[in-house]
């Protein structure tokens, strides 16, 4: 409630600048977007615009005219050769509340500043991450990576009333080592930079994280990508919406780029040129593809003959 | 046993290089510091000595004799003037296991090639760190960072059988929900990416972590610093002395002019000057300075007249 | 005049926003700060200012009262204790014109993002660097880096005769060799990336800039340190300036613990106590102290004997 | 000739060591590898290997059996995945010797260490790059960067002549305004870090550069292209030789899966399934696909009805 009158005070105030500002971010400036059970995503502020990058791209590249279709031209340009220097020239800064095993994958994203709550000085909250049965997946068969089908009823069942019985119970203790305020006066109470070790990994967290442009559609290739664990892709789906939002026209050439490229490797063009060059379709024999690069590729682009 | 076999092997196998060695180092390639109760830390490849951080230097800042010490005084030099590229020139690549609330300290210096055992694919050991008595203290009370006094005997004997007790009981529903094997054959299992979230941030994790000295200085300046956090300066601590077989003239600069040096800021530059230039006791409300860092230069320096 | 114009019509224009801004900064943004003969620095765009550090701060080391002296306090002590990631949180973006061989030292600061402007693509513009008279200087003779007493009048006028001449007719025969817009129809035109190889190093080049704050710090811990050479300094000292209107209290802790700072070395703590201690002078001989490091000492502090 | 001296004395010293050790790379070790007329490559160090790259992503991703052939799969498969850290594990360390605007691309790789001589405190070698008349091309027409045809004879004399001219009286008046060694006792010389300036920017600068495997990848994708500015591209050719040798399967997965690689974006990906499933000829109003990209798909895999 606290909370909310913070944001909604955050929100109320407005001053002139004259920065590059960008309406639609404006709008859910601070707004919290949920994700999972107790998380959420919201953009605390934000520097830069797609005109930014083109800006930033004329100093280097020369300059020209400057209409908006030139603007985005520049900008598909400017992804597909995955020039990094202009999209740099963009931040955002985000405050995040997330699971901590989610918080872990997060930071292997290295070039980004991060301030998270510390639970040497604070008291986490008692929150834990429980997924929906929906999400409780069995391990993938095919490969050792992911979740193959949904579990059961019954095991779904079990599953989440152990991590919520042992995430509580952990919790329990973990306050009562803190013994905080010396509920019980016999007892010092541990320090919380100890005490913290018994939560589980479930327990969420907070951080304020912030990165350039560039960066962020870094993490974004990785996170919002199928591949990427579910519950770091919530997050990733709700920054990539934001991300829209704030420079349409990047983000749209991130999606045609990137996100939605494929990368053929030299044998696959061969194979594939090979194709398109004689109609006819080819045997992996011919191609010198592995197994898998061949079962990708003709998934993609059916030109085999078995 | 396996695993000592191999850093047996490993360590009995030898070639010829032409790139600089350090034989104290080699003495200890491979072999296992232990580190906590289950943890370690061991040194798996390296690259440069203390002779590079000068070969580099001389590039940059021009070429003289090449006495022992005068490439000390040249090394003591640049640390002095926090000269950082010269000391880039030199990599350490450790393989570690500590638990995972270490870990995520660990984490924070970014710039460090890191190689984490992801529990997204690998099932983790049933260890987890519960520390000795003599380390559970209380909360520290002058500042709300640290650690205060150790707890009594009782409190120390309820809050480790609490650690090892919700460990255990996280770990066995980990590996039940895993079901590896299917061990019950009626479940499906829950995936690993899943499962690993029910587990306390005392399990111990393993990684493979590499870095230039001049960010191992900045790590060890931070966590062998006695207001780390004792797990962590534990660490830092087996690290310090492999860095000094390492690189012993760099160390040494690194012990003067960073792990002992006492930074003055400028308001204490002039109430020392002052004394100095006097022969007079300063009172602080002379010198400007907060009760913090007067406290802080006094408890060096008792140069106050109270 | 068209440039003039265009930073006219950037100023006129102002919209509202809900991020933090900041009134002295918004006052000078996209003004042009000249610096040496022909170059300038500007600021083209900023993220955050002093109360985005200790929002950010407090999310890791918990809340307290918001008092304007505790905030300062809070930078004070993140200062002295050289965290750097609440000071990540805010963002500067320059927009800086300076000689080649400035540029070549400026971008050893890694941790930023430039976008140069590209001699590949672009013509550079026909302006060099001459140093004034009394900026002409002698090698120095204490030290090999830096400068010594100014050059006597005539010394001064000959070498700057020879860099008017010299730059002159490089870049003249740079255009000759362009043949740009084929001026002289019998020849092709040599290439742009080739042809500004012929230039001189005090050709003035032009760059967007942005760095966070931290990072901001370190370039002007070392740039606008009486140490760095003349030309960075200027910029750094604009820079100072700029920084000082954006975060005055930020950049009232840096000036306090680090610019202004003196670290003693280990050594140094120990015969700066002693003096303190016993009241009497201490002889180098007993200090362990190099007489580079002694006379430093000494400087600042005359605890010598002789 | 001592610098001859020198590099054989240290390539007849060899130490034993129990780190990975290459012999290709041994054998080369320390020689020189020319590029252009006055520059070179050679290597000083190496840390890691083909194996250190497979060591580092099984802890990580799990182990399995250790077959050789395993072993580049896995290599094949983190290349094609893009998968940073493991590469990150091995280091090169080259002294590199280069025209100072060649030095002014390489240093925007950021992510490496450099050592580069400074003319601050040492003073140039007189030597500076001239191309050879069939490395001087005229501007290319179609786009704005690059070269287009060689230059005729005459213009290549004319543009030699210059460049050899201004360089040289550059050259001699950075001489002259240096006055070394007082050869003019009436002068006092101007110091070196401003007589600089006048140096042309083909003169030759040295640097050590050190960086990993991952981002020595990223340089050689950018320069060892054909878009890369020719000189450049001569190092990064030798670059990439000697990175064969070093780890001969991490650049054969480089150059299948990056160098060699065609990146399809989401709209050509649709063209070529759409091509590939009907097999007739697309036309370009169907696809949505800018000229440009249209003509670049159509290069590689000619689709279009026209």
């Amino acid at each position: 409630m606290d909370h909310i009158a913070e944001i909604e005070n955050a929100r109320s105030s407005q001053s002139l600048t004259r920065r590059p500002t960008v309406a639609a971010l404006e709008d859910i400036l601070f707004t919290l977007f949920p994700v999972l059970d107790h998380g959420f995503v919201r953009v605390v502020d934000y520097m830069g615009d797609d005109a930014a990058v083109v800006q930033a791209a004329r100093v280097s590249y020369g300059r020209g005219t400057r209409k908006i279709t030139e603007d985005n031209g520049l900008i598909r340009y400017l992804m597909r050769h995955r020039h990094s220097t202009p999209f740099e020239m963009c931040e955002l800064k985000l405050d995040v509340k997330l699971p901590i095993f989610v918080a872990r994958q997060w930071v292997r994203h290295r070039t980004a500043s991060i301030n998270e709550i510390s639970a040497r000085y604070s008291i986490l909250d008692r929150e834990f991450y429980i997924p929906e049965p929906e999400h409780l997946a069995a391990q993938a068969v095919v490969n050792r990576q992911g979740r193959g089908g949904v579990l059961g009823e019954d095991e779904a069942r079990q599953v989440r009333a152990l991590l919520v019985a042992d995430a509580s119970q952990c919790f329990d203790h973990y306050d009562w080592m803190l013994n905080e305020g010396h509920a019980d006066p016999e007892r010092d109470g541990l320090a919380r930079e100890l005490a913290r070790m018994n939560l589980t990994l479930n327990t969420f967290t907070r951080m304020y994280w912030k990165t350039d442009l560039h960066n962020l559609f870094g993490f974004l290739s990785l996170r919002a990508d199928p591949h990427a664990q579910f519950e770091i892709r919530a997050y990733a789906d709700v920054m990539l919406d934001i991300t829209r939002k704030w420079v349409p026209a990047s983000t749209e050439a991130f999606n045609e780029y990137r996100l939605g490229a494929f990368t053929l490797s030299s044998s696959m063009v061969s194979a594939l040129a090979k194709y398109v060059g004689t109609g006819c379709k080819v045997s992996r024999a011919d191609t010198g593809l592995s197994a898998r690069d061949w079962a990708e590729l003709n998934k993609a682009f059916p030109i085999g003959t078995d």
